[in-house]
């Protein structure tokens, strides 16, 4: 039996679960069965919050298919919340760890509980070694056609926490065949480790997008999608440094600083708090 | 704040609170907070469990939409389990009150847990006036023509707990556009209190089944949809009067007695227990 508390950043929603001493071990199997949706406790992914040598806390994210991922920028939020409204530290800048490397974290608090988190989300990378991405290693992807479902669009490739192929649209996304188009190019060849994929209408500050995630599909939100995309229609001209990217499930602030680094400021709920038989659920969900 | 228990009954998934006093006031805008499968717990309905003056104990049931709902039965077998397995009863036949009358339960026990229950739904009715169905009032709607999505299914209607609408078909029901047909079904102006709506094959005694259910969209098993559609294949000479209804979230039992009331099997999981903070999810679930 293991407690869990169910998050959400901006509709992206995660089982999160408080691990200090690092005791658990989470298997790909019970990692799926915790985030089937009906007979499961149903989540976009699974948050382990562990201690770290060399941050104030570590998170250990897993995908809802099982597999690890380096970095979640909504995930990355509701950690933020969790360890300061359990009290587990009452800083209002942390750092957390990531297999992408340490991240900075900016709390926001309202009668003395988090309501957002701003997270330094790194540099974006462009180059093809960097995505990673087929081809010459040092050109990159900009403003490129990409076909995809019988369509033609117009996409920019970049690393940012993880690779991202943003599709610039000329429509609302709304009507685009979201699940059909993000698993094809998911799984192209381009993209040796699979990718994420966003769909987006840019209109000056305002940014209409959504996005299918690798391991996951369609989300309400994602966090290294929005400052992927953000700085891809910066880095292409389409937009200033500063933009907020509105997906079905909220809107999440994105800034490009002139350093470089990407932040990302949105909100993280605690939906509510739950205990699981572990052996359970895992022996139903591979029955 | 209240506690709750995630159960299921073939994937069929319920928020469950025990509410043995009846002090809880449920609206309509709680109960659709409290199933979002993003922003709140996340089910196809929630069922509150209190006693009763007639019976045992009785299940207050409401759609994932807020509205009330008469009887579910996969609802109430997750009622079965919850009474027994928390102790509240240490009887393996009990009755449960339901706007729809006292039910009948008889528990399947495996080490002192519930793992099955049958319940008796009922008699089935196939007068249009019962169903209810617009049309002279005594007669039936048996293997008739349905036109729906452009395209002609062979239908009966029938009264089981709640209206159905039961499409045969002669192919896999996994192909079928269930979503937009069902939709466009349970509002057919046929329908003055909506219906659900089974999409089924019949082979022998073995039922391959999809469900439409008003008020929730699919889902992966409907117990009166189970009874509904051997019922009605029973009545049109397709079926002996017990059949298995494999549908994609399990296997239903079900068998109509020679006396007339229908008797369905299945089974009954708890997958987590939690609480959640009412007043903070309807203000998001609202705002």
């Amino acid at each position: 039996m293991f407690e869990f508390a169910k998050y959400h950043g901006a509709g992206n929603d995660f089982i999160m679960i408080e691990d200090l001493d690092a005791r658990l071990v989470l298997e790909p199997a019970t990692v799926a069965a915790l985030c089937d949706r009906r007979f499961g406790v149903g989540a976009d992914g699974v948050i382990r919050v562990t201690r770290a040598q060399d941050a104030d806390f570590y998170m250990d994210y897993r995908n809802a298919d099982g597999t690890a991922d380096r970095m979640c920028g909504n995930g990355i939020r509701c950690v933020g919340k969790l360890v300061h409204d359990r009290g587990l530290t009452h800083n209002t800048e942390l750092t957390v760890g990531t297999p992408d490397g340490v991240k900075h974290l900016t709390l926001r608090l309202e009668a003395g509980r988090v309501t957002a988190v701003t997270v330094d989300m790194g540099l974006p990378a462009f180059e093809r070694s960097a995505v990673p991405m087929r081809g010459p290693a040092d050109e990159t992807f900009l403003m490129q056609p990409v076909e995809a479902g019988g369509r033609l669009f117009t996409g920019t490739a970049l690393y940012m926490g993880n690779p991202h192929l943003v599709l610039f649209l000329d429509e609302d996304p709304a009507g685009v065949p979201v699940v059909s188009i993000g698993s094809e190019l998911e799984l192209d060849e381009l993209f040796p480790e699979r990718t994420n994929v966003e769909f987006v209408r840019v209109h000056a500050a305002r940014i209409d997008a959504r996005v299918w995630e690798r391991g996951v599909g369609e989300t309400m939100a994602c966090g290294t999608g929005a400052c992927g995309i953000v700085a891809a229609a910066n880095e292409v001209g389409l937009c200033a440094p500063k933009a907020e990217v509105h997906f079905p499930g909220g809107v999440l602030e994105v800034e490009r600083s002139a350093q470089g680094p990407v932040f990302l400021t949105g909100p993280a709920e605690c939906v509510f708090e739950g205990r699981v038989e572990e052996n359970e659920l895992v022996r139903r969900g591979t029955a």
